[in-house]
């Protein structure tokens, strides 16, 4: 196998396919990358059998067709530090794959190609399409929350709750909730796929801000994301995700509207009292008291207090709530709009964030109990 | 006490005095930022009896003197983190700094003022000063090389050789030697001190590149930096220092004169394979193959080998010699320079490196030897 590429296409299929943070494996192929030249195509792909990815560089002089498996994280490395210009990749007769560029000449000991798990062909019952800034938006705004907890795996994963041309994605970790909509193009009715969120985030890197669109196709038990150049195909969560659409109160008792920076400032000073120095594995909850004209944020631990004074438009009755500072700041993060509405109901009730001109994006978060 | 300050000059005097890593105390007040008031000026002083910095705010508006001690990380996060204006802090009748500033409100509690230690008075013996761009310079080039091993706490620290008008800065950890000189102003003939590396770092942290001189003044156990507005007092290391330029070979049997870039990205592409994936422990050292008019840079691990050629004037015999690349990219790192000399001996004595334009820097790193 020969082939001769430009650094920077080479590298572009490579940043897709490798992965940041695989699985630690005892089988090096599964931490392998296979090369494989056909006609005027170099196909990647990457597969721990968890997550599979794939990847196509066309129009490329291929002077010998072949495969092989080399390391994935050494040859990238390699191909990244190489100065700008074409690269010429062989194997040679010893079986070592040589990548030579300008007076650089490297030999890397290769894996049977044969042996290489390719991504499996899906048999696909559902499936959707969309924008794919649409979509990286939305795993932007909810894979944050999904739950870090392997003990309860469905919550490691965000819900893709497809109904009628709409598609919710949901994640849930037990103390707050990020959902997002947006209209998709579907032929199936309705269903449901839970996809493990470390995997989304691998979707995402993939995403760019384009109306081009993603195919998104269901099978049993795996997911197959196909993106212009890319093909990426991750095992589903097995189980009953949350009833999430019950979990949301509809109704409220008090309602606040309020300047996002202003409160997300607000409460990244406050809870520097939050995490205490002397007492690390304390948390202090920060306290929201509501009032007609304007909120006070404050949060006490032994070393001292914080209070800070934001304006707000609030209809309802007054209110003091507790929250762990993380979860309100998380949510403020993921929201670009100026203004946000705070709903609540009780002091122990979750308080539901929403943008004032966006109704996509719905976060909810559970109060922290406040001692007297 | 009381005070209103611009919050950009009250940081400026926290940056300077607070230090990223402080060694962990069991006493809460050396961990301790003194705020004192006094006349129109702030003085703030951290001591951890190691190292000790005091900055003085000048032109402060000062509604009452006194002087209090609070927790150094907390007090700067909060300064931090307001919104940019004027800020005020006092003392309530309960002992709390308050902190003001627009609609926040901090109180933080405070340790008795009396208990911090100051800086101590220097019984200065010996003096220097020179432009703080210069002595910025010489620490930039030469601390990285000081030793980590607690074990032989000299080599910790980089000595300060004063001979003459001329300082030389010496960092030196066992595998390698980095040297910087520069003219300076003394009434001392001579002397030498050795200062912790870590504490140089925090001193050079307050230099800038300007003319200004930085003074530096060394009693028994003590070495006080002047810097405008700032104080800082280091303990000294106490020990023989090596006799460096004994150790610095006078002779050479082949010289190259080589770009600095190209040499340094070679042997970072050929150090790929010095640290191998399936080996963590195993470190494969980078082979240099001196010919007449290019050098070869090689690595061979089990998972395959790199092979680099550099262009290079050489004068000399021929050679083949091995070193660890970590040591000579951090060199390569501290020259600014285009072009290098590289001086040999034989494949088992140190190769020396200076810039080929500017004879004030040189560092010296021994051989790792080859196995056959």
């Amino acid at each position: 196998m020969k082939l001769i590429c430009e650094k920077e296409n080479l590298l572009l299929g490579l940043n897709s396919v490798s992965r940041s943070s695989i699985g630690r494996t005892t089988n090096p192929i599964l931490e392998g990358i296979l090369i494989s030249l056909k006609n005027d195509k170099v196909i990647l792909t990457t597969n721990d059998l968890e997550l599979g990815m794939e990847y196509t560089i066309e129009n490329v002089d291929i002077k010998e067709e072949g495969k092989t498996v080399v390391d994935c994280r050494m040859f990238t490395d390699i191909i990244r530090k190489l100065p700008d210009g074409e690269i010429s990749i062989s194997l040679n007769d010893k079986n070592l794959l040589l990548i030579e560029c300008a007076d650089s000449k490297y030999k890397l000991s290769t894996m049977n190609a044969d042996e290489f798990p390719l991504l499996p062909e899906l048999n696909i019952e559902k499936n959707i399409s969309l924008p794919q800034k649409s979509f990286k938006d939305m795993i932007k705004r909810t894979s944050f929350a999904v739950s870090s907890d392997e003990n309860r795996p469905i919550f490691t994963g965000c819900l893709l709750d497809v109904k009628e041309s709409s598609i919710n994605v949901v994640a849930v970790d037990g103390f707050r909730l990020a959902l997002r909509n947006s209209p998709v193009f579907t032929d199936t009715k309705e269903f449901k796929a839970i996809i493990p969120g470390k995997y989304l985030n691998e979707v995402c890197k993939n995403l760019l801000d384009v109306d081009d669109q993603i195919k998104i196709g269901i099978s049993k038990n795996q997911a197959l994301f196909e993106i212009s150049n890319c093909k990426i195909v991750s095992r589903l969560l097995d189980g009953d995700f949350l009833d999430y659409s019950n979990v949301i109160p509809k109704d409220k008792e008090t309602r606040i509207k309020i300047n996002k920076v202003e409160l997300q400032e607000a409460i990244e000073r406050a809870s520097i009292f939050s995490i205490s120095a002397q007492e690390k594995e304390k948390k202090y909850p920060i306290k929201i008291y509501i009032n007609v004209d304007d909120i006070i944020v404050s949060c006490t631990s032994q070393v001292g207090d914080a209070k800070e004074e934001v304006k707000v438009d609030m209809e309802g009755q007054e209110l003091e709530i507790g929250f762990n500072p993380k979860y309100l700041l998380d949510a403020l993060k993921a929201i670009e709009d100026d203004e946000i509405y705070l709903d609540f109901g009780s002091n122990i009730s979750p308080c539901v964030i929403r943008p004032t001109t966006d109704a996509k994006f719905t976060y909810m978060v559970l109060p922290m109990r406040l001692k007297e």
